[in-house]
């Protein structure tokens, strides 16, 4: 079966034809720019040349009829009709705590994601748009959404429950959900499997770091802690925002710099990190490249980033006991040598020793420790439209 | 030398009369309710009964009078003139950038302490205010000014900088300060005494855990990082205050409720910690009992409290690649063997194995590790009153 896997953002959606048999991608795309001028799709057909779609498109329902239409078109397409898909699957941001699990899409499940609307204000509204069109243009198709917080549902209430008035969590459903659910639990199975491993024998630190970072705690195959909370905003030090802060912060910056709580979660979300820090870049690379270079403030933006890491990666490992593996995807964790040896030079002492060598990879699935009985550190692309495919697959089979 | 300690809030004023030479307490006592109708001084004298004062005190020079008059009184005093105070320290909160430790007290001191009131507007206005009124009442007496933060001032930049805008830390000097220094610098001292070893070869976690708390990495007898940040509010769950949180749960609870930056502040420092989870109470012994008996809410804000006490162990464990010894203080630290027992039973992967009888032990120095080679773990009650005293004995000395 071809399950086509759909992500939706505000002006944008990107698209994956995925042939479920032997999990190899058959076309894919972004479309950028939905609602703007100059929208255009950019769509690769495995085996074929990229085309380049330039045409107004007004909203995602005109977007994705255009992807549709790439998709099968004679020329630069990959398949010969729409009766070649299978089931459409969609990463929707927050599932609250009603979606532990992928689902089906009916119109409860519509109803639920709808009310977890006020949980995610910029990701919801556009997963929910992408659902629509692909709803009118495929009626027939069975629909699946695949949450980023499901995986984390798991959590225990003691790490999950804020050390706030107990009634904001009953009023407003303030609680740590935790993101990026799909990578950790995709990337944690997927070394598993690298291991040779049951999962339900192992426990695993995954460190999903991009310009969105988090990390978790996979034991047995469940997530029991995340660093990301209520929203992306918590936890490690990202591209852009800052993770953790003295909560006390915020009240006096807004005090002093005279602006609303508007401005200020723009401050978090979009002018801290390791911009913030460094006042030059929220791209790794080009700050370690400024790093080597001798400026000192890249270095220390790095630094910061490192050791935000290695305190999340020790708490974790001390409350599963032991850790079996420590997993390094997303954009930085994947290709970045130097940010995995800055993490893991600080945690020999938790018998994670890397192997300088091995850890040159870039972009695949490697082991990079030495091979003297410790913790075992890998590199695990993360895919998640694999993973999207996957659930869809199962849940659309078993209907 | 005989030196005076004071320790001056809003509306109270703390004092004892230490004999530097045998480090005895002659004389201590609070005053309550300066400024306030039903003001009192409670006056102990040792080996002699307590005296309770009530008079009107408008002011915090007032209630200065009245204390030095019972500490010279003839029936109930514990010296026999002002001439047998060699030298006074006071205990101020922040001392900001410019003190990393304790100082004479001179006019441009002053002028650096009050430079800081816009760090610490609740606390340091009182301090200021009891240095006052001591050089009015004493002026040929020598003063030092002993510092929460000073002890924290070794934390390297990496563990102080926020990933914020860079320019807040230039323009607000927003950083982490670190608190309970002149705690956490007694503790490890007298753990480092206890175990009969150099505190330049040991690295010591000290958890102070009261109705405020904090967990500190102390390296060669140097703070290298703490869990309170650029105030009080930051790191561990306390009794009121909420510590880490989501920083974007402030925005939110802002427009949800419809409240400013002051009551949100409220908020987070007066209803939060264990009181805000529980909903019943901000007293660990309330929480215990309560908690023995069947509350669950009691058990999930002590879980919690515990929980994130373990995360800042561990995260401090592996910054300095191991510990040799883990020190309880403060209120909870030194009196509750649950909460002991509720963190260690945790750390058990760190080589931190509890003794269960020993850990019966309330309120004085113990060792309360089993005795198989692990991280010695300690109570050792804290004595602020007595480090400010020698810091002081030290300055004066030296004059």
């Amino acid at each position: 079966m071809n399950i086509l896997v759909i992500n939706c953002g505000s002006s944008s959606l990107k698209y994956q034809l995925i042939d479920a048999k032997d999990e190899s991608v058959l076309a894919k795309g972004l479309v950028e720019r939905i609602g703007i001028e100059g929208s255009r799709i950019k769509h690769d057909t495995t085996g074929k040349e990229r085309v380049i779609i330039e045409e107004v498109m007004n909203d995602h329902k005109r977007a994705l009829e255009l992807v549709l239409s790439s998709i099968i078109n004679e020329e630069y397409g990959a398949i010969k009709s729409m009766d070649e898909i299978g089931a459409v699957g969609h990463r929707v941001v927050h599932g609250g705590e009603k979606f532990s699990e992928s689902v089906i899409i009916d119109e409860e499940v519509m109803n639920a994601i709808e009310d977890c609307i006020e949980l995610a204000p910029l990701h919801n509204p556009p997963n929910i748009m992408g659902i629509q069109a692909c709803k009118e243009l495929m009626p027939n198709i069975p629909m699946v959404a695949v949450f980023d917080t499901a995986f984390h549902q798991t959590i225990p209430k003691e790490n999950y429950i804020y050390p706030l008035p107990y009634e904001y969590y009953e009023k407003y459903r303030i609680r740590r959900y935790g993101f990026h659910g799909t990578s950790h639990k995709y990337v944690s199975q997927r070394a598993a499997d690298i291991l040779g491993k049951d999962i339900k024998d192992l426990n695993i630190v995954t460190c999903h770091l991009g310009n969105g970072s988090s990390v978790t705690a996979v034991q047995g195959g469940k997530s029991i802690d995340t660093s990301m909370g209520f929203t992306p905003l918590e936890g490690l030090v990202m591209g852009t925002r800052s993770g953790d802060i003295d909560p006390a912060i915020i009240p006096f910056i807004m005090e002093k710099e005279n602006i609303d709580f508007d401005e200020v979660n723009d401050i978090l979300n979009k002018k801290s990190g390791v911009l913030g820090i460094s006042g030059i870049s929220s791209d790794f690379r080009d700050l370690e490249d400024i790093a080597i270079a001798g400026n000192e403030r890249a270095k220390l933006a790095l630094d910061i980033f490192c050791h935000r890491v290695i305190k999340y990666i020790a708490a974790y490992a001390a409350q599963m006991c032991s850790i079996d593996a420590l997993v390094f995807t997303g954009g930085v964790g994947e290709n970045s040598d130097i940010i995995r040896e800055g993490i893991c030079e600080n945690l020999v002492c938790l018998n994670i020793i890397m192997d300088h060598e091995l850890n040159k990879v870039r972009g695949k699935e490697a082991i990079i420790s030495k091979n003297i009985g410790g913790v075992t550190i890998m590199v695990v692309p993360t895919n998640e439209e694999l993973m999207i495919a996957k659930e869809t697959l199962s849940l659309a089979n078993n209907r």
